[in-house]
């Protein structure tokens, strides 16, 4: 078979790589932990290792490699394909991840930041796909971002666009981990959703939450959905506050890219449609009256596939 | 000479042509009342006429026209190049401008945004040239705004991207033309940096711009800045009121597209280095220390021919 294109989605915990064929059909995939305090030289060599693995369990070789996708955390010289360093590698410094892996498995490489790569996943072949333009949020700890405009990636001058997380909503507001006051980040990601609720616990607010925050010595995002399935006051108010904060970032992106398709995933889209509804009820009320948009807001589809396959995608 | 490019910025007051070479020299330039009242019709017979006027004083056929860049008011339907209305172009319901010019002058017309040919003609000749990636904001009676990611202008999956002056900075705050709350143009375009001056004084503010107002029956933004120059603490709270709002808006679309230069424009950059160091300062105090940020926020440099030269370039 010729034509096969791997994609890699490596994290600080685990480097996830899906074999694909042309038309981005599954062939296999693997996880394993990344082990990035054994350096880098011994991830790339696991890397090589599970890539030969995949392909002798779909009996194939490495004859048959098109080209390998990366998906890689930031900051990095995308192009060139270095990582010059990252809070989650601590031994990555200036690391040639491209030239080391196209050297060893005979392949072109290609590498990008893990939330464009999860982005064109879902643009190719996700919640995304028959667009042209769409926008891509990751709701985790921090909010990532990704652009397609025109049916490319934005990429920017120096290969740092789509920080969305830190467009600022509430200028002087509350501090984000990023040094800016009032990121949409530091009020919607699921640490913010879940720390904004404890500091209203702890500020003496009447709620379930308290009881969890007591018991577990923490609240999480997932905490304050469930209650909020309770119906608790406070927990819809948490809620309310981080769907408000998400529908005006979707309106600053929409007047700046204009998607069709604004995306949202992480962890935090488990909790369905009580969320993503408040967020398009906010966007109703905050967008205006001129011209009626028909951009749709909705959860990503590929779940965490989206990074090996955009890595594939992005390699094709 | 083959390969002669016009520019048509069609705007409601003037009509303004430009005859370019391929290279973009210009070999004439003509400007005509817009004459709009008269009706589609005869605003594009003028056009036609002015065209070969130009052509005919540099001793040129209608033969050496490669191709028309038109430069109009929007909304519009821009790929097809149908103004569909506007509220400056009372009698152009769906008119098939690009259809009609190309036919009457024979050769390919393109149209777009007024404000995206003038930044695209900066991009192009002018502040942004050299770069890949640009922003670009007219500062007048609103705020208009255009973009370049990757070498070419966003349009957006309905032509409507770019709306930059829309962007909410202040959710729930001061009510804009557009009906959205909050709006960088409801602070900082010249109208409501004018606004906020006279509100101001009405409210009792001591300020020279009391005897503006008294005298002329209005504040304008020139005003503004003239009392600024002469150390009225009035004018410099509000002009800091503008190149706050402008610089969070600089902040928010270099967190999306990341430009490398971002380009003021219109009249109120004749306010100078006093304005354009305020944004600058607002933009050091509010943008993150995690990476150094090398954008560079300055003033367009082509003036009023930004749109001729803009609409010729996009022809070319």
């Amino acid at each position: 078979m010729k034509g096969v294109l791997v994609g890699i989605d490596f994290g600080g915990t685990n480097i996830k790589i899906g074999l694909f064929d042309s038309q981005l059909n599954l062939l296999g995939k693997s996880s394993v932990a990344s082990g990035v305090d054994e350096g880098p030289d011994a991830v790339i060599a696991q890397m090589v290792e599970s890539v030969k693995t995949l392909l002798a369990e779909a009996s194939l070789s490495q004859g048959d490699l098109a080209a390998v996708g990366v998906g890689t955390p930031g900051p990095a010289r995308y192009k060139e394909g270095i990582i010059i360093a990252s809070p989650n590698l601590p031994l990555f410094k200036n690391v040639p991840l491209k030239q080391s892996l196209s050297a060893k498995l005979g392949a072109a490489v290609v590498i990008d930041n893990d939330a464009n790569v999860a982005c064109w996943g879902e643009f190719v072949a996700g919640a995304g796909k028959g667009t042209n333009d769409m926008a891509f949020f990751t709701l985790g700890t921090g909010i990532g971002g990704g652009l397609v405009s025109d049916g490319k990636l934005v990429h920017g001058c120096d290969e740092n666009a789509a920080e969305l997380g830190h467009i600022i909503i509430y200028p002087d507001g509350r501090v984000c981990g990023c040094g800016q006051k009032g990121c949409v980040e530091a009020y919607a990601s699921a640490n913010s959703t879940a720390k904004r609720a404890t500091e209203a616990v702890e500020s003496g607010a009447e709620s379930a939450l308290k009881k969890v925050l007591d018991e577990n010595g923490e609240i999480t995002s997932k905490d304050v959905y469930e209650q909020l399935a309770a119906g608790d006051t406070l927990a819809k108010e948490i809620t309310d506050g981080t769907a408000k904060a998400l529908a005006l970032l979707c309106i600053n992106v929409l007047h700046t890219t204009e998607p069709a398709r604004i995306v949202f995933t992480g962890g935090m889209i488990a909790a369905g449609d009580v969320l993503l509804n408040r967020i398009k009820d906010y966007f109703n009320q905050y967008i205006w009256p001129l011209k009626k948009e028909t951009v749709e807001i909705c959860f990503a589809t590929l779940g965490k596939d989206a990074g090996i396959i955009g890595a594939a995608a992005l390699a094709r």
